[in-house]
């Protein structure tokens, strides 16, 4: 886990990581969720409806955003405040996912940082597209 | 789980349940997306940072609007396009949380409608605010 303060992070700064979506991430997201759409939950439904199976829940896929900011950039003193995200194209279990984040933009009033999202499945394709402000918490 | 169509849905209106929130929850959160955050995994540590205790992560609690939109509006034929989230204040293991969703607007071309989203805690604090784009999947 990192742990860059305010000062330590400059704009262009890019971190990224990459997971790979399993069947067993979509179960577990249903038990918490209780989100029993059948698009997620059952590859003959989905596959009825025209996509290659169970499609991963967007707000899956987006949680990665929390591991971003948590983990990556800053790291241990991060605060999302807020978040937008775009959805560009199903993700499927057994796909490897790249999850980079870039600053675009500093805030020393609040702390803040603001970070460019982009998430490409192995094709190269755009399957999400997002932004986050986060806090960086300062030292108690 | 619900099974509007475009038509079924108007302007205003409100879908909304409640969860509750439980360190299980985290648990599960931390293994699907490895964000090992101290402030989420650690009560100790969230306490020394002020908090009153673990912190449910910001993107478990806005997971709940894969529910609103997949299981009650629109139900089966949601397609979340779009979210903005902003996190309000923290929530905790053992609040229970009501999810709202109201309807501001529908676009017939692209099939879709805007959702309002707001999460408030018991003590009816906004804890979450944010919007959804959802599009409404034709019957194939």
């Amino acid at each position: 886990m990192n742990q860059y303060s305010y000062d330590e992070i400059d704009i262009g700064h890019k971190e990224s990581f990459e997971v790979t979506i399993t069947e067993k991430m979509l179960d577990s997201f249903k038990s918490i969720t209780g989100d029993c759409n059948p698009l997620h939950a059952d590859a003959g439904y989905a596959k009825s409806e025209g996509y290659e199976g169970r499609v991963a829940y967007g707000m899956l896929t987006a949680s990665f955003m929390s591991t971003l900011a948590g983990v990556y950039i800053p790291g241990e003193r991060s605060l999302i405040k807020e978040s937008k995200i775009k959805f560009a194209k199903p993700v499927y279990p057994g796909e490897t996912i790249s999850v980079e984040g870039e600053v675009t933009d500093k805030n020393e009033t609040f702390h803040m940082i603001v970070l460019k999202v982009t998430m490409k499945n192995e094709k190269g394709e755009k399957v999400l597209r997002g932004s986050m402000d986060v806090m960086i918490r300062q030292a108690k």
